[in-house]
């Protein structure tokens, strides 16, 4: 059997990626993503800094109770501060409170910083390495040594650089970690330094990457290849400026392109799942676009490539997105050729009149110039091509709607045609779309009691061309569910709520086809 | 005097960067990103792709009488049909019938696509590639060759690949530009073949890289160690799938990483701009987190980076923003400490009471636990700290308010008071915001004349928590304008319209006293 290397996995999305301007995450949201993370077989989940804030110290105290089947919960904090006994620092002691059986502590490795930032002798600083990681080993943890500011550190002083790391060993840490903590690093250097520095030491060395120059999956890669066995980063490249090493494309790079392994057997295939995860907990927009984990990373626009991907489906896909849980997809729209609209009908299981794609793309191409946009929301092409067809009768329609917004209420008012019967409803909602909403299921419960199944999940809204202000267009993306699939529908308008109006009743629309298909599909 | 080595840079956002999914540019648009990238100093636009649709065939007519600065337009397209002649190639004819002084042109370099998407033999494919240049250059244009596929197919078929390349330069092309079409290439494997290349061609070698494998930055730079002197890539890295190279990443790392010339003199410092109104333009929301010009590229929030900058400005930096035309901002969330609210104070040149930085902290962090983020509404901070002086009085208070919508019409009432004095007006609008954004400013122009200059340039809406479908909180940005500079501020509540009327109400109110103290100024 052929011998595969292993890297050594650090997340630190709960610590470095909260970093990131625009997220935080409450205890509850990090013990479902330190969960997650386990499950992927993440080895190292570094889960906050205790000594920093009381947050931190109560989800210790939280994770002290979960049972991980293969994460170890690791503690960050510094080394002890200047002056200080290691045994009375508050932040070591934190560390040790948090109970976590690995710590990470991060010291300064360049001059520049102990100098003008510390303002602490050289000697004092290798003596709070030293005495820190030993107290940690003391107490029986095992000590991950992030060595900060490492490699603009190596350039201008490499004999001290080297000589924290010794005082770190000396102290009796298991990993010695070179941190880009600014970013700029460049993969040559990384490659370099890392070979230089993992011979003349005997525990493993980690890479600690940022992206501030766009290398951080490749400085993390170029890491490995010089000899670092240790990688650290977080999900989807959260963190601070322009974030850290992105694990959704650092552990693809080290299974699919250098051969190695970096999670179980298997895991690979999660990794979509816990990056769009992630994003949502964060409740952050997930990149689409990014490397095999983004929703658009293997999908196909232009209609040379759909055209040829029909002739082989590896033509344009560097990796089968099938081994990151991925899929490929084809997207409609303007710019589409007939080709894409007929692989999305057969994608979504649709038969197409002979000719009603042409017509199909027509009407496409108008809702776009107008504001819509079908790229995200395939179930409002689907009814588009469903409607097209002579035999299509709608289920329902609404003939009138209305809204009433006062400081203090908010209700709204709807017409609704079914089997040429009028219905008019009215009802209260904590803002317009959901009083629209409720008004809506009010009128149709009794003719669609399947209606109860199906429920409104996400909600997004977009101002296109924002520079007009509030009279631009706005573009409303909705998301239903039935608990076992969801699907997208759209809505523009430049008044929100016939907008919201209009994505609502698409989504409606198609859940009710989907529900009635399983229900006949039961009986 | 130091030798400056020069890369060539092609910018191809308005042709390969419109492939990416959810983006789409009007002839106008191109035009006026096109005169931007002149301005930046870029000298190959590659504007379009002529043979594929009439829109870019427009795009070349009206291009042919702009007068660029330093800029040459590219038209892009393919090497002849398999079984044609050149001349009787309709793409070929439509790259001639642009009149663009400069042609780029693909062909396949790898066997498995000539043979299996192509399905030509191998000297066919040979024949279109030198047959396609040589018409081109006996018209007279310069070509630049796109050799589609060649990483992965000179890994399968080394010798193939630097025939099709030997075909290209035998019709007379200026330019070898080797293509990682798929983007899964690797930045050391990439080194290794431009450097193998680059051996054998006396023309410049350049290199198009994707960003797949969350390497297309690398890749480019890899490549010009390696000899290459020409890199195609996009604004902001738009481009189908993942993206193609991000110029904004590859520029400023080709001149303050590698000390090459990239741009004219001085023109770096327009590339946060660039970038920005590419995006603008686009109408896509910027990355702010994207090396060098996110603005988030250059932001601290870590307490811990926030006071070490404030003793040394590059402790946390790894170049000099400015550098871009960036610059560096301190970040206000829950997690600051009092260091941050006191750098934003300055940074807004407020004076602040003894102790009231740590009462605005409290209240930030109670609204931002109910949805409001104060991180991009820095106008929002100045009126907290503004309304938390003991002097404070407002300039007027929004009492009560009502929206009406309905299928046909939108109306808003608001109920002001200003100088104890109460108002009501009426208004109509397109969609509810507006017409509440026209009642409030009939309301209070005849007290504040000075309102007139000031318009809502930009208005953003987040849903928070999706997950809560319409009753989830909604969170509104809005930027507003006095032609000379524009304040961002921030409302959230479950119900949409209020909290747009509190981000209104802010505006408005930061921006009369913008509008004051410059009447005072002046008088």
């Amino acid at each position: 059997m052929k011998h595969v290397d292993r890297v050594e996995v650090y997340d630190t999305t709960l610590r470095d990626g909260t970093q990131r301007e625009g997220m935080s995450l409450s205890c509850e949201d990090k013990l479902r993503i330190a969960e997650r993370l386990d499950a992927l077989g993440i080895p190292l989940i570094e889960a906050g800094w205790p000594g920093s804030n009381a947050k931190d110290a109560e989800l210790f105290r939280r994770l002290r109770t979960r049972c991980f089947d293969r994460a170890t919960v690791v503690a960050f904090g510094a080394t002890r501060r200047v002056g200080l006994k290691a045994q009375d620092d508050p932040s070591l002691r934190a560390l040790l409170d948090s109970e976590a059986p690995t710590c990470a502590i991060f010291g300064k490795s360049s001059v520049l910083h102990v100098t003008e930032v510390l303002r602490a002798t050289l000697s004092e600083n290798l003596a709070m390495i030293e005495q820190s990681v030993a107290l940690l080993r003391s107490h029986d943890r095992r000590v991950v040594y992030d060595a900060e500011h490492f490699f603009d550190g190596f350039a201008a002083d490499p004999a001290y650089c080297l000589a924290t790391l010794r005082a770190a060993i000396d102290g009796g840490a298991s990993c010695l970690v070179l941190c880009d903590t600014n970013g700029g690093a460049m993969p040559w250097t990384v490659h370099r330094t890392v070979r230089e520095v993992a011979q003349l030491f005997d525990v493993p060395i980690g890479i600690h990457a940022h992206d501030d120059g766009g290398m951080a999956v490749a400085n993390s890669l170029a890491a490995v290849r010089a000899g670092a066995r240790h990688v650290q980063g977080t999900i989807n490249g959260y963190g601070e400026r322009c974030g850290n090493a992105n694990l959704c494309a650092v552990i693809p790079n080290l299974e699919l392109k250098l051969g190695m392994r970096a999670l179980p057997e298997g895991a690979l295939e999660k990794l979509f799942e816990v990056s769009h995860f992630v994003a949502e907990i964060a409740n952050l927009t997930p990149n689409e676009h990014m490397p095999y984990v983004g929703r658009s990373a293997f999908a196909h626009k232009a209609g040379v490539h759909v055209s040829a991907m029909r002739r082989n489906a590896e033509a344009y896909q560097h990796v089968q997105p099938e081994r990151i849980g991925n899929h490929m997809r084809v997207v409609v729209s303007e710019l589409s050729g007939r080709s894409n609209v007929l692989s999305k009908a057969e994608e979504l299981g649709l038969d197409v009149a002979d000719g009603a794609e042409s017509e199909v793309l027509e009407r496409i191409k108008q809702s776009e110039a107008v504001g819509y946009a079908y790229e995200a929301a395939p179930a409002s092409v689907a009814l588009m091509l469903k409607r097209h067809a002579p035999s299509y009768r709608p289920l329902f329609s609404v003939r009138d709607y209305k809204v009433f917004v006062g400081s203090a209420f908010v209700e709204a008012t709807v017409k609704v045609e079914m089997d040429s019967e009028l219905v008019t409803t009215m009802a209260e909602g904590n803002g317009p779309v959901a009083a629209l909403d409720a008004a809506l299921r009010k009128a149709l419960s009794a003719f669609f009691p399947s209606l109860e199944e199906i429920s409104l999940t996400d909600y997004k809204v977009r101002i296109l061309d924002g520079r007009d202000g509030t009279s631009a267009v706005t573009r409303v993306l909705i998301t239903m569910s039935d608990g076992q699939q969801s699907w997208c529908t759209v809505g523009a308008s430049s008044n929100i709520i016939e907008a919201s109006c209009r994505a609502l009743v698409d989504g409606i629309e198609h859940g009710l086809g989907i529900v009635n298909r399983q229900q006949r599909r039961a009986s």
